[in-house]
């Protein structure tokens, strides 16, 4: 065992920065594939720019690096938004919902939202729906 | 046969009465379970009030009725909000995103969205996050 590892507490200090927090992750709902939705959403103007998936990883890193990290389901990998784009989603707050399942991540969005290039993914994508009241 | 089927093209309408419209069904990515998220937003303050999930029968009900209807997860139900606890969710507008895995559900909320009784299910509910410039 070397100095590094000699300190048990230090240890510790750098596996918990490598793991979601325990207490975060044990709120979480995961679906079969283990994942959560994070819906987006811009912190001024309040549209929802888009849904995407996170698993404990992509939420650790969207928690503790200011920047919106997802695990794609059709690419089966972690992409972090802006990468590619140029459109980055800077972090103001994220929020998890009563029953786990879903985020809330309010952001500053650099640019469109959607790769579509619109702004945001639901952009001129209206179902024909009877309407309430 | 009797005469209430004798018409196709009404047997064929009766049909297309009780199934998701093809046209919105094909643009559909199902899950697993063969469910998308719903984001449903406050049409007015453009809060985001929960996230639910539905299967083609459930987006079939809301499209069609006025109300939002869920598939529950956890109960395996059909479930119309506001059914129990008389706060209905009044559609205005549903939107599909980019590529078919989630709805924006534009509503007009009665009385609190969350079951526990907050206004959001996201109300108070912040995890500790690094945030962007």
């Amino acid at each position: 065992m070397d100095s590094t590892t000699a300190d048990p507490s230090r240890t510790l200090d750098a596996v918990l920065d490598t793991v979601l927090d325990p207490a975060v992750a044990e709120r979480l709902k995961r679906d079969a594939a283990g994942l959560v939705a994070a819906v987006v959403q811009q912190h001024d103007t309040r549209e929802v720019l888009m849904v995407g998936w996170m698993d404990d990883e992509a939420l650790r890193r969207t928690l503790t690096t200011g920047r919106v990290t997802y695990w794609s389901r059709s690419r089966q990998e972690y992409w972090r938004k802006g990468d590619t784009s140029g459109h980055v989603q800077w972090v103001k707050s994220v929020a998890l919902d009563c029953d786990g399942d879903a985020l809330l991540v309010s952001v500053d969005q650099v640019g469109a939202a959607c790769h579509t290039g619109t702004h945001t993914c639901f952009d001129g994508r209206d179902l024909a729906a009877v309407t309430g009241p």
